[in-house]
């Protein structure tokens, strides 16, 4: 990469429900390509259970390391949402209903429905900024460079558009695939030399086996375009000389 | 949990891939429910990215923390395939070729085809311990408490019979799911109330939108069957006063 400054920023994963097996996570992914979309690179993702201690640890641990967290997650009304809570204690700041979320959801709700349970959905840090929830009314926050949301990935997704004006990313993170119908040992050695011969690009290979179809997915990464071409003539050619075959993009 | 001696794992995802969101990480809730199942309690999940220093430093925290790590991807034969030779440098071992693996997979190929790329796939800490690959030959391999597996879903799976016998679990955790036509909020007191009054068992709400229903899974886990038991009657009660309604499980 070539970008000076990467920017760098980290998932917490909040749910006992993931670790157990019973959920598959998906907002790693969801986050990751909007987030590479904006030049910002995932370099860490914690999935860690529904405990006050692990959050606060966890919490102070990558918003040092990282330009940006984001946890997914426990954010809700029930008695193991508790993402909330143990941010404010993170953060020290003071734990109590948030003046505008409250005002938000008393207007999203029918009179007489705002009862306690909703109430607690507007509990956050007092001094959090808010993240508009177009879906289903509970906001989430922030506070600093900590994004705190929800852990439904309908709703999670349409909460990225009203973060996207507080991060400050790097240049985007260009990828091309290349799908070849061979084997990974076939092509380790030219692989690795193309990679020495491209130390600024990424080169990842992933063996893959679909639709009857095994071969090998080579993709390419760098946030300069020419580098990414250079680096695809090079493989080009050996796989010519090789004589393999190039299949359809995935 | 009454299980006095609880045994804990924690689960390090290699690969850029996952990072960029490229691809979905499957491996997690495959060795989650295979892990329960065994009585041993996943805690922490780490993906992090191809770079030996990570692993490194990675595998080090994580292995002093539980019980056991498993960690999935980077041991194919590619270049950014670092797994091995990382977890030799973790531990301090020799990185070569591990003999039992070259025999493996000498007898695996046609004479002849065991190139260059393919030996790679055996050379590992020297000492390690081999974990048999009844799907496509190259092993992985366990040292002391940490175990390496693939990336590839369908590989990993196949290879999970031939951990089991290393692995000392506990009693193995429970779970019921009731799922409720209703949202969380109109049964967040009441859920509390039934945790206050159950600390033993581990109950989680989630709320769900599948095939046009809109409902909350409570999910109750524990290593005790009449725990469970008292639980759901609980809540059985408190959900026939509120009139709502059972809805199948999933």
């Amino acid at each position: 990469m070539t970008n000076k400054k990467e920017i760098f920023a980290g998932i917490i994963v909040i749910g006992n429900e993931i670790l157990s097996g019973r959920t598959q996570d998906t907002n790693t992914s969801t986050l990751s390509i909007w987030l590479n979309s904006l030049g910002i690179k995932v370099q860490e993702v914690r999935t860690i259970p529904d405990s006050e201690k692990i959050i606060v640890e966890t919490v102070a641990d990558l918003r040092k390391k990282f330009d940006y967290v984001f946890t997914t997650g426990g954010i809700g009304p029930t008695h193991d949402d508790i993402t909330a809570s143990s941010i404010a204690k993170a953060f020290n700041l003071k734990y109590g209903p948030h003046k505008e979320a409250m005002d938000i959801l008393e207007k999203y709700y029918k009179p007489g429905e705002f009862n306690k349970g909703r109430q607690k959905m507007a509990w956050m840090p007092t001094s959090a900024e808010l993240i508009y929830n177009p879906t289903s009314g509970a906001p989430g926050f922030n506070v600093e460079n900590v994004f705190c949301l929800p852990g439904v990935p309908s709703i999670l997704k349409s909460m990225l558009g009203g973060i996207t004006h507080k991060l400050v990313g790097g240049k985007p993170i260009l990828s091309q695939t290349i799908n070849l119908k061979t084997v990974e040992s076939e092509i380790a050695k030219s692989l690795s030399n193309v990679q020495k011969n491209n130390k600024e690009v990424d080169i990842g290979s992933y063996p893959f086996f679909r639709a009857g179809k095994l071969g090998v997915a080579i993709v390419l990464r760098s946030d300069v375009q020419s580098q990414i071409d250079k680096c695809n003539l090079e493989i080009i050619k050996f796989v010519k000389e090789k004589n393999i075959e190039i299949v359809e993009k995935d």
